[in-house]
């Protein structure tokens, strides 16, 4: 089925600004290798499955309440999680969760932006932020990445400062670049931040810096989450959530590790009653075996380091692909092909489906299995081919 | 816990309009008889909770993928579900579903609303919808209802007419007061709005009609459903949820049957995956007992025309109590409670919690089973004479 399957007749009062657009989102097409939406392709293992459906028949009974709004003891979970994976010392005050990290972000936007707010990115990253921003009359700004896809610290400060965005926003490891936000820059910019009064806002109010970890259990083994920061900035909201490296992309469970006073700001805008005991039911039983959730990062971490390598070595047009170095489960690839729509077309001719996403030139590519890994290589060889001739 | 665990420092960059504000929602509290969100007392029956448990199941080993954006196999069952108790046909196209009818809403302002554009109700009505209101910077405005709590259709339209709203919202059984809408009034009301054109739209665009209908399937038999209408109006939306009389409010799903223009314009808006994969297996394994979840609706019916009884022969101040004629599965009562804080307070220490909501000297009790109805009477009859003395 198409998403647009009808048509908007001009008489509907969709907003101005919305007529002539698309739903947001990567195809959902029936194809053998699927590595478009970074998820982790490895399923959730029998006893994972009997867990989730204990958990759910347990509280099945209950169904017809309404279910905990505050998710407590989800919320428990999420905190006991941060400690294990980040060394993080945190409490329930501390974290929020929600359908997907995209609700999260939405009740940030809706918290903290609006009408005369912006929100500050550095491009290229995710491309859903501009639709939040969209979605909440929010600006949207962004200052540019250096040519290796690490933050300017000058450029972005510089941005700071003028727009005086009442969010900033920074993805690590970034999507679609795989690049990781270096710690002592993000303590840098927490630290001018606090310097900053935002625009549209009382004097003495600060912007608030909005670190997006969806990606960060991938990252290399010593190298810190921003949640270990939290204590010292009252300031800094971490995102986080189970769809990546937790294999639990279809169970729609995202949250924020920050200070009690945005969760609270969070809680003044989140729908009432926005996670269902369902949802709540089954994080909780994918949290009692997080050690099979996560049992094949180590893997896709090497599978990552094997295929850049790989890529490294292919040639299109002459030259050898680059690869931006990835803390990530995806890969940003390519950097001149100069028919990118070509290339993923062939290659989607050939069962596989990557993402067009990213600065001209360049693919995107998330990491699966070790046979979906093999198909990948031969139809990018193949599809380089067809494409260059 | 409290909802508001911390508190919001100043210099957070919370929007200028929200600071002061408390999350919504009614007070999560531990007590006996519980008979203040409008829930169905009755708990889902063993099989029910086996087919949910089997078919959570079933789509748990896939939980590493992102869920089916369009939840196409949820939406034929809502079509067939509204056909069931509606007698509408409708297709796939009409209907779109979400984490609980707040979200329908939440994307219908999201869609048709923000800066300009004014959304218009008839007052009392349900207390959230200004919240939504708030949340996407939309206008809100109000029309009194009759005293009798029927709309007042020439205040109605004359506010339509001023106003020029982008949607008009309209709750049918009304909530708090449980009023109907009238057929012949709403098909009145769809056709003034076919003559009005938006403010801050282009010419030639009409109202949303939004008729809110969770408590529907309360209504007395043979009343019909705005959903029937569909098929002749494209500005028509009608929310359902499973949430009251088909007694899943935990697993927070909430629909709209609407044109398939409305539905795209909502698509646009909407978080992409926003409905787990999860809440999908379980919906659909509720529509499999429909029976089951519905078979004491019926029963809640006459509980609520004998409590409306009963009602009428209690007095307060030397005056029998007033009673707004429910077609819900709640009942506002009193309507001279000089001191219905206090009669509420009274009411709870006796272990019964019902809702202050309403216009003044109002109090609303939802139907719970007969022995949480005995605990009622007799709490509200010692919680009377507390009060009067």
């Amino acid at each position: 089925m198409s998403e647009n399957a009808g048509t908007i007749p001009a008489s509907l009062p969709l907003r101005n600004d919305l007529i002539g657009e698309e739903p947001y989102g990567a195809p959902q097409l029936d194809v053998p290798v699927c590595l478009n939406v970074n998820e982790n392709p490895y399923a959730p293992r029998q006893d994972v499955v009997d867990s989730i459906a204990r958990r759910v028949a347990e509280i099945a009974p209950t169904l017809n309440r309404y279910p905990d709004r505050e998710h407590v003891e989800l919320r428990e979970a999420f905190v006991r999680y941060l400690e294990r994976e980040s060394g993080a010392k945190l409490s329930v005050d501390n974290v929020w969760g929600a359908n997907g990290s995209n609700e999260i972000m939405l009740q940030l936007f809706m918290a903290f932006g609006g009408p005369g707010r912006t929100a500050l990115s550095a491009d290229p990253t995710y491309s859903m932020y501009p639709e939040y921003a969209r979605d909440t009359f929010t600006g949207w700004q962004l200052a540019h990445r250096n040519a290796d896809f690490t933050i300017d610290m000058a450029a972005l400060k510089e941005q700071i400062a003028t727009i005086r965005p009442a969010m900033v926003i920074l993805t690590s490891p970034n999507n679609p670049t795989g690049t990781p936000l270096d710690m002592a820059e993000l303590r840098d910019i927490l630290e001018f931040c606090e310097t900053v009064d935002v625009a549209n806002a009382g004097e003495g109010v600060h912007p608030v810096v909005v670190i997006d970890e969806a990606y960060i259990e991938f990252r290399d083994p010593g190298t810190p989450s921003a949640v270990t920061l939290i204590g010292d900035h009252d300031h800094l909201a971490v995102s986080r959530t189970m769809s990546k490296a937790f294999a639990f992309a279809g169970a729609r469970v995202g949250y924020v590790a920050a200070s009690p006073g945005i969760v609270d700001c969070m809680r003044i805008v989140r729908m009432p009653y926005h996670l269902s005991a369902v949802t709540q039911a089954a994080a909780l039983a994918a949290f009692d075996h997080t050690d099979e959730q996560l049992a094949e990062v180590d893997h896709l971490r090497r599978t990552r380091e094997e295929t850049a390598d790989w890529l490294r070595k292919q040639t299109y047009a002459g030259q050898p692909l680059e690869v931006a170095p990835s803390q990530s489960n995806f890969l940003l690839f390519g950097g001149h092909f100069d028919k990118r729509d070509e290339i993923f077309a062939e290659m989607l001719s050939r069962g596989v489906l990557i993402r067009v996403v990213g600065p001209a030139g360049w693919l995107r590519v998330c990491m699966g299995t070790d046979d979906e890994m093999a198909r990948f290589r031969e139809a990018l060889v193949e599809s380089m081919r067809a494409v260059e001739s």
